[in-house]
């Protein structure tokens, strides 16, 4: 294995995105690739370790810049301000999500038939969002991603399989959301699956969710991050066989 | 591998059970043993079919009377009369899960600190009913398996893990009895999970299903057989390590 690192830049909804793109040079051919949206506070160690996984297993992976110049914020108020004019229009959000969906295709590593977009929290939802604009992506999977929109309606245009796991008592993702997730996906037609993990709360595939210091919201889960990653991977080889 | 199957008879709530036994007596040493409780209709081929298959895998199965004498029972109707006595009592569906507990523990080739119980529709439940009753199991595993029961409170008694697998659109397990699930096992503090399938109904575990000819309340996808075996097999190996 040779894995390798490229930072691709491209520009979406007004802002320069800095991703990062991981691939093993080792193999040959077009592999298939995976979007890796980071949770609200933009890109960092969490995604790009998540992306840089994928690709050992010889996936090549954009762990996607969300806020602009690859920016990471620190502290969670920011992170939801920054986010919350992309909440009422997800135009926005898909436009991010396109962009990077485009600057992955137009890689000779990638197979553009066989694209895949993962996310967590914030990310989760962009995953949704892109498979929501009739992307022509395989599958979306959301760890912890918020799953309220205001365009259900569109649920009709995803062509992939949707997997959302999600902890059951994630105060930010409560029953009622869970429950119009699924008319959405039922009136949609989607081949949908929603794993709840029970005992669990938000950002629990992230170690660092425990700095915020508020166990009751945010706190990582190691069982959880454990069995998320194992059914996404089934995920992927059910829909990128052989 | 050299399968093998044993009928193994008991008492058990007033019937004489007939259920067999599978376990691959190349293996050494004591395995892990696995209870498989069949739906509503009693022991038939779905269920030996599974219990067959795990012992290939290296456990030791018991795949379980449930009407006793080994009967397996043609008619949805009267199988719906058989079990309709045992679902105000759930002290009689424990007492029939029990003596197949105690039957399978019992056997030389099983190591009764190591067992979990797996079941079907009405199965399911048993399997379930035995967790709450406070027995001593790794994991209770429901495919397409009621969640309803009047003794809630005894989901404090459940020592192992919960996992159940349901299909989001099954008439038999509507949204209310999801929630009311939910809110069991966590006034419980039970460690549980449960996976929804979209767009999958009843029995789609059981190929046979489809000749039920209702093809709205149960039917076979072997999608969401393929995901759920999977997903228990991850759960056996979280609670059966090394």
């Amino acid at each position: 294995m040779t894995l390798r690192n490229e930072t691709l830049t491209y520009e979406a909804d007004g802002l320069s995105m800095a991703s990062q793109f991981y691939w093993d040079d080792g193999l040959a051919g077009r592999r298939p690739g995976i979007l890796v949206f980071p949770e609200a506070f933009g890109l960092g160690e969490h995604a790009m370790s998540r992306a840089q996984r994928l690709a050992e297993l010889g996936y090549a992976t954009l762990a996607c810049d969300l806020h602009g110049q690859g920016q990471a914020l620190d502290d969670l108020e920011q992170a939801r301000a920054a986010i919350a004019p992309l909440r009422p229009d997800p135009h926005r959000t898909r436009a991010r999500a396109r962009a990077a969906l485009q600057a992955l295709t137009a890689r000779a590593e990638v197979n553009p038939t066989r694209i895949a977009a993962i996310g967590y929290c914030f990310g989760g939802t962009m995953a949704l969002e892109l498979a929501r604009s009739g992307a022509p992506i395989a599958a979306a999977v959301g760890f912890h991603s918020g799953l309220a929109t205001v365009a259900p309606q569109d649920a009709r245009n995803i062509t992939g399989k949707v997997l959302v796991c999600i902890g059951a008592d994630d105060p930010g993702i409560p029953p009622e959301q869970r429950a119009a997730f699924e008319q959405e996906m039922r009136e949609g037609g989607v081949d949908w699956r929603l794993h709840l993990y029970g005992g669990v709360v938000h950002s629990f595939t992230n170690p660092a969710a425990d700095r915020l210091g508020r166990p009751d919201f945010a706190r990582y889960d190691a069982g959880a991050d454990a069995r998320s990653w194992s059914e996404m991977l089934a995920v992927f080889n059910e829909v990128f066989p052989g």
